[in-house]
């Protein structure tokens, strides 16, 4: 169910107090500066921006800005690049993917076929480093530059690791710190570079915002074997149709007989799906423990990103930042 | 004919005079900054950027660079920077035009599908930003960056133009000189800056870069409806396949006769091509004076771009530039 101020959940409601101004500021910044003279740019990009979504990262940025009293303008801005970077890895991921399906709606992919959105992708990009030229310092910069390059770096090594069932835990966690979470990191890092805050205070964040990023990526993993379509916003199973190695499949397959590991082996590596082949693997999933595993090694990454906010102001903005490692785990879309 | 030693155009030949050496330095770094620990990417990388191509970018860099008697090493880094640049757009568009040759040999989307070109072009760009930040001046970010997202938007009216027998040659000129020339242009601008001459050389230098790459674009519109296969290193026709509005068909439609103009629709907008389209469309191109009118204005914008020298200090690479102008235009491949 999607939330409505009605059944909001209580993080939610709380950064809508702490931080709902800033995130108006940092949408009207996304739709202004998504601005071109090229009418398809604004329409296809806010056919995904305005979808919704949660706008996590976003968030991390003007929470961790505002965790140490910033008041300046520059955060909606940086805020509003790091959700840029975002929405051209969505669109390029669906192109990739071929999903129909984000966010309950159809993908770009599905209404303008695929090439437009690896251009306006490859635009919002573009756009986003522009910005940053022209408003931010040299170690933003950096930072959102080698978040880039780890990012797409985890995009290429998710695709080789596709259809391969010999992926071990550690690489599969290597390519979602690579491909979601270095988002989440630089998004966190970004509020104490902005402060001038110290180095250890400025690891923490980018080190919780690593952690909540794995965190959230790996409970994603689960839900697409768990979830309802409505609930997720997308196609439950798509991982598994696509051949995704994700965590459940990881455990599964490990944990399984030499029978269910044939079918894994069929379904994953040879592509051939027998008759309620998804029903049979969330079964699976759910039978072999595999579900609990992934959620508790979710809840760990959670409990970490957690830890590292000891060191950090005890702020509302800290205790939100809490709140957000646990919603990531408890979260049921 | 592809040039070998023996029969290298005069330019190559002086090129290699000039720059042989910078050119090395430049292919060193190039495949240096292609490493990654994701075997794929440089694996990929390679494959297109050492199928040859012209090197035309970063020879501009390197060209204009020296002509003020640059002797520092960051015109090789930067010339590496366009190069990267200049691949990830290629890597891009023959994703969006699902093309199977390139430089006469398979497209990298037709080795590996297109999952993998369009997550290494998105490494290769973000990488370019890397390498950027952590050696350029903050003049040279803004100006690459500012070329990536013209490009882009470039490379969007150029999609959204397709099929559209509607389209004017000035919105084709703009189209190029968007997707093509401003990279030319940032290419040739670099050097300037590089040397922190006046405002006047850099303007001069990046017109001559925009000019320059605008008659190579129209050439190479031409070369569609004219070359051989093997001596344009694609396939001859792909344009007309793809439904693209170049300047031969703007012009042979705008000359054409009902019968052709029906013609024209059938093919390039209802994509309903009969026996021998392509020859036909070769001979009214012909026939119609459109190529001829094609190369004609190539030419004024080479002329134009040479122009742009006059007050640059005259040296052998000024000469050298000038010669690159008239082979633009002079070229069969």
């Amino acid at each position: 169910m999607k939330p409505t101020p009605a059944n909001l959940p209580p993080v939610l409601k709380r950064l809508g107090e702490l931080i709902g101004p800033d995130l108006e500021r940092t949408n009207a910044i996304i739709l202004e500066q998504l601005n071109s003279q090229v009418e398809l740019i604004p329409k296809l990009g806010a056919h995904i921006i305005e979808s919704g979504g949660k706008r996590l990262r976003p968030v991390l940025t003007l929470l961790s800005a505002k965790l140490f009293g910033y008041t300046g303008r520059d955060d909606a801005l940086l805020a509003a690049v790091v959700e840029f970077i975002h929405t051209a890895t969505l669109l390029h991921d669906d192109v990739v993917d071929r999903s129909d399906t984000r966010r309950g709606r159809a993908t770009a992919n599905s209404v303008w076929g695929s090439k437009a959105p690896i251009l306006v992708g490859d635009y919002l990009f573009s756009r986003s480093f522009q910005i940053l030229v022209a408003h931010a310092d040299l170690n933003v910069l950096r930072i959102i530059a080698d978040a880039c390059a780890v990012i797409s770096e985890g995009e290429v090594m998710q695709l080789v690791a596709t259809n391969d069932l010999t992926t071990t835990e550690e690489h599969y966690l290597e390519v979602v710190r690579r491909k979601t979470a270095t988002l989440f990191t630089a998004a966190a890092q970004i509020g104490a570079v902005l402060n001038h805050r110290s180095r250890a205070e400025e690891s923490a964040l980018a080190e919780y915002g690593t952690l909540l990023g794995i965190a959230y990526q790996v409970v994603d993993d689960a839900l697409d074997y768990s979830a309802s379509n409505e609930a997720l916003g997308k196609n439950v199973g798509d991982d598994f149709q696509e051949g995704k190695i994700t965590l459940p499949v990881i455990h599964a397959y490990r944990h399984g007989t030499p029978e269910e590991r044939a079918f894994w082996s069929d379904c994953l590596e040879k592509r051939e799906f027998p008759e309620g082949a998804l029903q049979r693997a969330i079964q699976l999933v759910r039978e072999r423990g595999s579900l609990d595993y992934t959620l508790a090694r979710a809840k760990t990454f959670a409990d970490e990103a957690k830890a590292q906010l000891a060191i950090l102001p005890d702020t509302p903005e800290r205790e939100a930042m809490a709140m957000l490692a646990d919603f990531s785990v408890a979260r049921s879309y």
